[in-house]
């Protein structure tokens, strides 16, 4: 009894700090997108989530480290879309489902900016690079694995070439978010055919 | 004579004034993308070119105009690789040495730490975002006839779907960037064949 009470306080605090911890990266995910890394404070973080500077540094020792939470979170949702096809399932179904959803969150401004911000920070900081690229071999095995059972699927020999297939299925995807900020009139309805044809064309190649 | 020599002086003016915009705008891509948009000075940009901040305020107004050179600059490569086909060139050859040059000057380090930092800066600054639209409209129409132009070479029919391949195709090779600063081991010989094979099927579907 008194071992399920102390489980449970534990649960609740671990819950609550996981809210904590979503909260001050949201908040950390609006102030560099608006004013960049180098721009964004910890004392606008903090007015944004609400939490006291203090607060914050308990869960992360800088801004490097909440980035990296940023970046953490993101890998994550990433895998999710990548995670095993459903069984009852059609694959090539659930293989456009899952790219429009992706292309979705790619275009959406808010994500373009703030990842945009990342890389830019990522290509000078090799502590950030280290993170990142950390992340995406994770994300990259996932997409590796997928490719392999498309191919399956679709009753295509095993291939060699999977590391750069994944490599030019990434391009496509993390290319949108760039067209969308360049290209104003970016228009993700008019453009996910052809994506698919190209992403089609890769993984089958 | 005389004509002639205020002519050459002329011309020696104006071609020392480009030279020492180029000289500008090479130091300001070296601060940028070392210290991102915010972090670079004009005080930075003078040491690193050699010439006096009055100087570079006489080429340009503030930071944001030298970027919007440095998007230009970059737009005027771009159209030089989109430029019409030789005549005496196999249309395939020429596709696949440019977009192999392309791809090259995409995934070089310090072209894609630029190039990002350009981009999350055009993402939150709206001047920024009019000057790299406009730049990019004629790099969009350029890639557009080049599209029809293979299309025809190639035997098929004209399409409705220009601007989406245009879009599709500048995601892939946009991505590119992205993808050399993400995965550390990133190698453009490994991916070529691949990204060759999906640019293909955007153009030709």
């Amino acid at each position: 009894m008194d071992d399920d009470k102390y489980h449970n306080e534990g649960a609740v605090r671990g819950h609550r700090a996981r809210e904590r911890r979503e909260q001050i990266l949201d908040a950390a995910s609006v102030c560099f997108a608006r004013e960049g890394f180098h721009g964004a404070s910890i004392a606008q973080i903090s007015k944004l989530s609400g939490m006291s500077p203090g607060h914050i540094y308990h869960f992360f020792e800088n801004k490097e480290a909440i980035v990296s939470g940023i970046v953490q979170r993101m890998a994550t949702r990433w895998l999710e879309l990548l995670s095993p096809y459903p069984t009852d399932e059609d694959v090539v179904e659930t293989m456009m489902r899952r790219a429009r959803i992706s292309a979705e969150s790619r275009t959406q401004r808010d994500f373009a900016g703030l990842w945009l911000e990342v890389l830019a920070e990522t290509a000078r900081n090799p502590r950030m690079a280290a993170a990142v690229n950390e992340a995406d071999q994770r994300v990259r095995e996932a997409l590796g694995g997928q490719v392999e059972f498309i191919r399956r699927m679709s009753g295509l020999e095993p291939t060699q070439n999977t590391d750069a297939i994944v490599e030019v299925v990434f391009a496509l995807f993390e290319g949108l978010s760039n067209r969308m900020v360049i290209n104003q009139a970016f228009d993700l309805d008019s453009v996910f055919e052809v994506l698919l044809v190209a992403t089609r064309a890769a993984i089958e190649s």
